[in-house]
């Protein structure tokens, strides 16, 4: 893994994975970061709800993208634990995620990532643990 | 949720979110499910490494597969906790992953993945817990 | 495990390993469990400070506690995973932790405990997930 | 907390929390932990079971000592998490707790603790995410 500073703010999340999830960005700020996504078909798994790993990539998204935005030029950040609760099960919809720092130390950041639904209900939560990479 | 048994062994999973992370399943019991994958740019998050969200979603979907099929006719699984550690970053390459049960018990399964390099060096492991569903 | 109901409210905690911890409960319902306790000597790992295990007993107390408060005489829980973050290190003290629901269901519960400082700094946090067991 | 080296081999624990869990070492090496422990009526949460805390707290126990031997006067680790999960209960007998490392890393360690029972069915394991602390 390389070990340069990164610009989150001016980074391109239209391809990859990222852009596979169809997450539509809204705050994102080293403080807090918002997104809202749909439930396509393409997000099934083979029973036809929205597969579990689906909101694991969320949340790995939004902490990692809260993370960097906190640590700024000074480093970057890799994401070292997932841990996602899924508390309801959905075929369709439109969610809303959003992410808050727990922690936000010298040497790693802990991120909280909730999902809820248009009703408001809570769909998954889960923590991302992130360690801050400096360059020597 | 619909409550109804399922066939794992008949599912076809070329499509979804599956079919998206390019697995090939080896071996498919409910004591083991092997399946090997390529790091593809499509996979990447946005610096260029293998997203974090992916190694979740192999972790979660050869769970969920292992689950199944030891459950067999009598119901089906469904996630509610996925807990995956992030090793080694990667920008390509072909991975394994392995699934295997430390737990199967009338209402809970618990699940291990493990995916290692070519080099069989461990990128990442996941554990993920199931519970079992039965029509009334 | 014998699976008769149980009454919380009436159960005595002076005595096991939930003395040893030494909590003073406050709220005690299935919406909100609190608790206030001290770091002691004995409760201290060999370098002087408040031993991470200890956070975990007492979240799993909490979380446990307000499982079975919440389920009554309909059945009992047990916990199946506890997760815990540890986030500022402490050799004295006073501490308040408080128990939250993030998820009641039939089957299942989740709940979260968070442990703060005499300043309100958070000191650690986390989850249990309790299987609720009925009588045949 | 402070960030001086210290030696594990030589270090007290007898007393503290680590005396009150009861456990006898066997192996202690940077490689692997052994502890033998009997499940006592002052282990146990209300109900007259071992409390799952014990568990975390055995697992924190032996997950710390490994990586302080593994990383030996260089530094010192300090726990970050603990996630553990409970297989079996029980309210008496001999236990044996065995812990590996899963990553040994500059800035982390990741350890694996799995407890048996006596006839060496598993009854929790889980694993603790240590961060290395190094004097400036």
């Amino acid at each position: 893994m390389d070990e340069q500073p990164r610009d989150p703010a001016s980074t391109d999340m239209s391809g990859g994975f990222v852009g596979h999830l169809g997450l539509e960005f809204g705050e994102m700020t080293g403080d807090r970061i918002t997104a809202t996504w749909s439930i396509r078909p393409d997000l099934h798994q083979p029973y036809g709800l929205l597969h579990g790993g689906v909101h694991c990539s969320v949340v790995e998204t939004l902490a990692s993208v809260g993370g960097a935005l906190w640590l700024g030029e000074e480093g970057h950040v890799v994401g070292v634990n997932n841990n996602t609760d899924f508390l309801r099960g959905l075929s369709e919809g439109d969610l809303t995620s959003t992410g808050t720092p727990l922690h936000r130390g010298r040497s790693q950041q802990l991120w909280l990532v909730e999902t809820t639904d248009a009703e408001g209900r809570m769909v998954a939560r889960g923590q991302v643990r992130l360690q801050n990479l400096y360059p020597r």
